[in-house]
């Protein structure tokens, strides 16, 4: 290790100054504190999973994004002719959180009581190309109903991921949903074959960030027919504008499953009515989400003109049963942690910390002892401490402690009393 | 992805239930919270880090633990000649947080004040042979003051971990304490050779574990002379049992800088001061700690017959010097989080969540909306709440609730109303 050591974090990650995290670690809190209050329960899986279960299909794109772990010791052989990626490897870091739920509740099947309700805050990993606001890890925060068939599902997570979005100060925002089975019908009315309906919706997904046409040409030059590509767009784009169910009742005459069309209305009233407003629910037969695992309702949250949506998730009864043999319904929403960062950082809606934090000055450590005692008493009141050197430019100092939050202080007398906590005065105009 | 899917938690990384977790979160946020009162700021960096700095020399024998990982795109080439492993890696997972605090640190260096007082609690990954009780992800949770060269910080990291230790439910733990001057001068008074006591000290920090005998065998397989060998032995036999300065005096005649000992009584006696005689801090001549990285006092806390130590730390002048050319002054003290979850658990002192849970049950999804706003309702009174339907056998659905900590039930009504919250009463005796 010499002096040129390369101090940067690994490209595409961040080191996060202490002001930062303080507002992550509140937020986090918030939201944990929320959803807790809502029933989930939080568990821990390893961020490490077989290179089988990320590469199993589930994870839809971010399976070219893996960081990939090599094997170790002897179970690594780089004599191997005709060597390939995979005989490298043995595992990788995960890039969601919900393909190892998948696992974790197959693993867990027979000491878990369904419905289980539960949260996850925790990083994941994708080696996207670095570009602004976007990292190669960063924290995601999920909340999913394991085993739960009715719609009772949807509506909690709803519920409960609309609370957590005001407890942290979002206010007037957007819930979109809409149903694949909706979409799958509208798919099938438009001829386009059923297997390839999750492949449609991959694409179809992309209409906000490159456009109609772009998505149209991506889909003929996949294969898809020119017909089907044009009548698929011109209804979404007729119903659309409606957000309104009866003109799929009237489009497709009857091809959708009545049961599908009552589940939707029943969701947007009951959120309508617990939100007082605050928020809306809008039914939106454009939303796709980019996962081929979905197999029911789908919901997305907007907020302002924001490019992105700030939570997004829905129903995905089919992804257990491939891991286990037997189908356990399931259902989820995760709110895009770091969006909702970006977003609180420029509206400066920080919701700072209001903990008292108190700086105690000493001048040789001769003062240590009776300032440790001192720093004590002052913990029982509730104030936070830090026993610091007074430094030779001792303004500079304060202003440093200022700028990191801590703006109250008590100096050591000779004698081994204390001054009394008082603000800290600043001579100079250095606060920001 | 069969049904014949692999579904256990990568080898030596496992999956971890609620009740668990729920323990966990309510350590880490204890230590946290008690950290954050000593003036700690939280701080967070990647986990993954370049491989060139996890393989510095820094990491001891963590380096030949690490999980590594693949270059990605263009950069990986496995028709290269005469292929190596570090040809296809680029980056791997932390080990431990020091190293990465050192890099944060040599790159933050122009954003932050000294004395930079931070906590960090995350996971760190070895890819150690799986036992009981090790696992390959596993949290640590360190304290660090750099920037401060005077015997302030050790005594700042003692007092707060000591405090975090009690806070959790610890009393009557010894912190040993050592000073790596006082052990070279010993080992130069043995007669070993200056650039080797690094060696030395990693092999002699294995005595608890493979006893004296062994310990012997391999310093002088290792090379080193067997009468220094002999002589630091039965040195440290005889000044271990006493635990008294001035036997250093004695047989070091002078060769130890009269400050080394000042300090040393002085962190004693100050900690000795504030603890009241909850927890004891005594002198180990005996004391090693096993990382090469140590230039001044070190620390362990022993609790009970444990044979593994529950905290451990020192000062580290050089490590940050070496990344930036310039020497930072560094000392840290690290909890083994996995230990003490361990022992809390061993010794069920679990100190129970008081949380109030309520289960609202259901009968059908017609009484969601009045449910929801009773929820909200109970959750302003300080209430968490989870809302069920109704299972057919709804005693062992009772009892499942119970077991997980639901321990309150209400009922809606057919009118919309409910009964009032009240303890579940079980039927049988299933209750554990």
């Amino acid at each position: 290790m010499g002096t040129m050591t390369n101090t940067n974090p690994v490209r595409g990650t961040r080191d996060i100054l202490p002001n930062e995290v303080a507002l992550r670690d509140r937020v986090q809190q918030s939201i944990f504190d929320t959803y807790k209050s809502w029933g989930y329960s939080h568990i821990e899986i390893p961020c490490l999973e077989h290179i089988e279960l990320l590469q199993s299909g589930e994870g839809g794109e971010n399976e070219k994004l893996i960081f990939k772990v090599l094997k170790r010791g002897e179970k690594l052989d780089l004599h191997k002719p005709d060597l390939v990626e995979n005989d490298l490897v043995d595992c990788g870091l995960r890039y969601d959180l919900t393909v190892p739920l998948a696992r974790y509740v197959a693993n867990k099947v027979g000491n878990i009581d369904l419905p289980f309700k539960v949260v996850q805050i925790g990083p994941v990993w994708r080696a996207e190309r670095p570009q602004r606001g976007r990292f190669r890890q960063f924290t995601q925060c999920d909340i999913d109903i394991i085993g739960d068939t009715t719609i009772c599902a949807e509506v909690d997570l709803i519920a409960a991921t609309a609370d957590s979005l005001s407890k942290i100060g979002f206010d007037d925002f957007t819930i979109r949903i809409n149903d694949r089975r909706l979409l799958h019908a509208l798919a099938e009315h438009c001829g386009f074959p059923d297997g390839l309906h999750d492949k449609l919706f991959v694409v179809l997904d992309k209409i906000d960030k490159i456009g109609e046409i772009e998505v149209k040409e991506s889909l003929v030059s996949s294969g898809f027919e020119a017909k089907s590509t044009d009548m698929i767009m011109s209804l979404l784009r007729e119903i659309g504008n409606e957000c309104d169910l009866s003109v799929y009742n009237r489009i497709l005459k009857g091809n959708v499953h009545a049961e599908v069309l009552q589940d939707m209305q029943f969701v947007v009233e009951t959120i309508s009515s617990l939100s007082s407003n605050a928020y809306r629910i809008v039914f939106d037969p454009t939303l796709v989400r980019g996962m081929g695992y979905y197999t029911g309702q789908i919901f997305e949250v907007s907020y302002k003109d924001y490019p992105f949506s700030i939570a997004g998730g829905g129903r995905y009864d089919k992804m257990i049963g491939k891991l286990i043999g037997k189908d356990i319904a399931a259902c989820g929403f995760s709110i895009g942690f770091e969006r909702v960062i970006t977003i609180l950082n420029e509206e400066n809606n920080k919701n700072p910390d209001e903990q008292k934090i108190v700086a105690l000055i000493i001048e040789d450590e001769e003062q240590l002892i009776t300032t440790l005692h001192w720093a004590r008493q002052l913990q029982k009141q509730g104030f936070y401490v830090s026993i610091l050197r007074r430094a030779k430019k001792h303004n500079k100092q304060l202003n440093a402690l200022y700028k990191q939050g801590i703006t109250w202080v008590s100096y050591a007398r000779p004698d081994g009393s204390h001054t009394d906590v008082e603000p800290i005065r600043l001579r100079d105009s250095a606060v920001e």
